[in-house]
């Protein structure tokens, strides 16, 4: 009988608890677990040339999925590279799992030139790290890393895997599926419907705040219909939380805006309230410190937690709206903005592509400049969902939208990203372009980093020289268009509205990748 | 009387400790940190358009000056991002000031989307971390830092820096520059010249290993050229460690091979020795765990330390070569390799550059395909200084070669790299563009990740077809020409000697950058 390795242990295992994708940067520490794939083509395998694009990647997929696809990365300065993504990912409470190939771990103590402390870089990250043990808990260490990864409502699951190890033959290869393709598990929490619904009874002023998440969360359609009705029978507000991991938007729902991103109209929503209900969001904080703001923008004793991130949040709400006999969901019709014209403006760009969007499109959004007309324009279009920058660490908009694209094939894809975030992760391009996905790149091209010069300018505060010159990217310019072709990417460049359409048009139309240049 | 801000402090603190060069990516947690460089016109300002831009920068910056540069970046997540080429500096014993700006200092506590735990991320590439207590603590803090990235050899300080504090008024602005300027500082070791002069007596088979570093390093000019004597009188090999941070070369100097990178090569050199000693370069250990082989490549009894790295080895090793009574140093002639024709093969690039290559440039080496040919053929180049990746975090070949530009104006740099590793820190054309910095990037373009095809056919075996799928990078192939110019580096391709010749001798001519995609 042929002998099973440590490393195509780890791929049966993971494969058998329901994980068939991975995102791979593998380097000579992972070699034998290259090698363990031959065997297991089902587990599909999808290059990044740099790790953040792995781990943004598995981060989309995991938001879409709701269970982790697999990371490959080259022990710690590998690792490190794909940090920012992940941090992003346990924002976002997203399962994944992270498989780190180590040197052998009996060439550890002699302080090779790429050994470092993997499990310090790895923790800020990571909810569970664990490293492999022997051969005898290569299957017990992935079984637990995938359980790891859909516990507390989601989270990075890291396994350290001595080369050594993975190359060993294991005595023990792992048994067939689960009955059950593992999900999020539900946590038990303290939630009384009889006492939160004598406080909704109670408030005056009332606002919701939804949670972004899967289908059942209150960003998923379900919980939408069900505060649309608590809204109209309590006479009370809702909003959605600043940056929501996903959010099911468009034709048929609601059109909740996002919370304020600064203090000052993010507390002209929540100051005069009473009651502040989450369903599915976290007590509201400032993004950053502001003097004079408090971090907090609610005390605890105006806050109702109907549910925590990450819990179904659906079927708590609508039991309330019964109880409150709210009338029945009303869909309302949203008019779509006009077919903009003239020079690109932001509010132009998001009115050409919510007049553009496919049914069922993802729409991965970064950066400051289109994400908020965007979402004021996309009530009006047809149903798709939304996926933001949960954790702030930038770079995270090409590869989520690669990682939506492998997770859901049948779905357009689109990135509406701007140019300074793009940069981080620019390699993302080549990916999409070598699996030919269906991603319509949008960037919004101002050469300039705009959210920090907004920021710099708060309370009328002039914008000095050498701030102006760390904030400038137009010396030179960056030719976005040329880029994406160099990469594979077939890409255009638009500088009015009538452009945008027609070139998002044929962008959509064809298969495969596109970029467009959106010139402000 | 005009306030200091604590931002202000810091700046003209490290500025009077000689930090004169700040690589940035600075976000909003930043801001009062750009803000207080307004009034510190001497503080020169490089920004990059990913962080491990700035670091890699901050590398090739310390190894060319022997004095930190400092960066600036964003929290936890930014800071992530440049870990890698951090990871490479420590290696290099390189000095470097990280300063990272967090939240408010009372924000802290309320876990906002950008808090993580910056302090596990910057222990594993940094000698020491300082979070800065309070306004007080600002010119101290610096202080501290500079000393700190000059102790032990040279090492990353990492300085986080709360925003509270960079905005606050502080009392105790800081005093004027020291007297001198800060170096690396010599460590006490114990050392005994004529213990070492009885070793090498008796030794019968000895091989010099010589550790790079600044110009009194074992690759610096002196110490090589004494360990030519030495060699000569001793009948003795001498070779440079696999991965120098720092080694001059060319003619003039002896032409040292580096001790080989596999272990099968690198025993036949070391085992038959009785004595191997190491002049500024650590006890060898294999890069990766080989089975069958040691992890420590010499045993300790047959060790002689001259000097420890990051310690000024040459006046130890010309007192040695005296008291031997070695013969006066006899610069070797080396003989330049004829100029190729045809096909471009990595022993034709290293003869075409080594022939090209301007006195006093500075090379930057990243990349299997063609480091070792060039570092055969450059002995015969006139005099210039060679640095290479010496943590094996890949993506350091170009951020290297743009801080050793900042740091040396008056030299021609070239980056001498491959398709692969280049990928990882792209964005650093766009600030070789930006600063005009008279940078030649040669990107060997195999379309393959070919030392891990490399690594995998080891030992004779064949490449699966899982594992060629996940090492190619040819569908499609990266236009390496349209990717530099969307950058503004302007760019040509050769597939042959002659035309590589011809364009390097126009990009030299030419100031500014430029790259040429070497087909292979």
């Amino acid at each position: 009988m042929k002998q099973t390795s440590g490393a195509q242990a780890l791929w049966a295992a993971l494969s058998a608890q329901g994980v068939d994708t991975c995102f791979a940067n593998p380097g000579t520490t992972e070699l034998d677990l290259v090698r363990g794939l031959e065997a297991l083509p089902e587990m599909r395998c999808v290059v990044g040339l740099q790790e953040n694009v792995c781990t943004g990647a598995a981060d989309g997929y995991g938001r879409m999925r709701g269970r982790p696809a697999a990371t490959l990365l080259h022990l710690g300065p590998g690792f490190a590279n794909g940090i920012a993504n992940l941090h992003n990912a346990r924002r976002a409470r997203t399962p994944i799992v992270n498989v780190i190939g180590d040197h052998m771990s009996w060439h550890l103590p002699y302080d090779a030139p790429l050994t470092s402390d993997i499990e310090s870089l790895a923790r800020p990250v990571s909810g569970w790290v664990h490293r492999i043990a022997g051969t005898d808990d290569v299957v017990p260490a992935a079984e637990d890393a995938v359980r790891q990864s859909l516990a507390a409502g989601g989270q990075g699951a890291t396994l350290i895997f001595p080369a050594d190890y993975q190359a060993d033959p294991v005595s023990a290869p792992p048994g067939a599926a689960p009955a059950q393709e593992p999900q999020k598990a539900s946590q038990a929490d303290g939630y009384d419907h009889a006492q939160a619904l004598g406080r909704l009874r109670a408030g005056r002023r009332i606002v919701f705040l939804l949670g972004g998440g899967g289908e059942l969360s209150g960003l998923g359609v379900r919980a939408q219909r069900a505060v649309s009705r608590l809204a109209s029978v309590l006479g009370a507000a809702a909003y959605a939380e600043t940056f929501p991991s996903r959010s099911e938007r468009g034709q048929g729902l609601p059109a909740f805006d996002r919370l304020p991103y600064f203090p000052e109209p993010a507390r002209a929503v929540l100051d005069p309230c009473d009651l502040v209900v989450l369903a599915g969001a976290m007590p509201p904080v400032t993004y950053f410190g502001y003097a004079g703001h408090p971090s907090a923008l609610v005390e605890p004793e105006r806050l109702l937690t109907i549910a925590e991130p990450g819990l179904p949040v659906a079927e708590r709400l609508e039991r309330l709206a019964d109880a409150l006999e709210a009338p029945a969901y009303a869909a309302p019709v949203h008019a779509l903005p006009p077919q903009p014209e003239g020079p690109l403006t932001p509010a132009a760009i998001a009115a050409v592509l919510a007049r553009a969007l496919p049914a069922q499109a993802i729409v991965s959004v970064e950066g400051g400049t289109c994400g908020y007309p965007f979402y004021a324009a996309s009530a009006a279009a047809p149903a798709h969902t939304t996926l933001t920058n949960t954790g702030g660490a930038i770079g995270q908009g090409l590869p989520v939208a690669l990682g939506a694209a492998i997770a859901c094939p049948d779905r357009q894809v689109v990135a509406l990203v701007s140019d300074g975030s793009t940069q981080y992760t620019i390699q993302t391009l080549w990916t999409m372009a070598h699996e030919g996905l269906d991603i319509v790149v949008l960037v919004a091209a101002n050469h300039q980093y705009a959210i920090l010069r907004n920021e710099l300018r708060r309370g009328g505060a002039a914008l000095g020289a050498r701030a102006e010159a760390m904030t400038a990217l137009d010396s030179p310019r960056i030719d976005w268009v040329g880029l994406a072709e160099s990469y594979g990417v077939p890409a255009t460049r638009a500088a009015t509205a009538e452009e945008l359409a027609g070139q998002l048009r044929e962008a959509f139309a064809r298969s495969g990748p596109a970029l467009i240049e959106m010139a402000l």
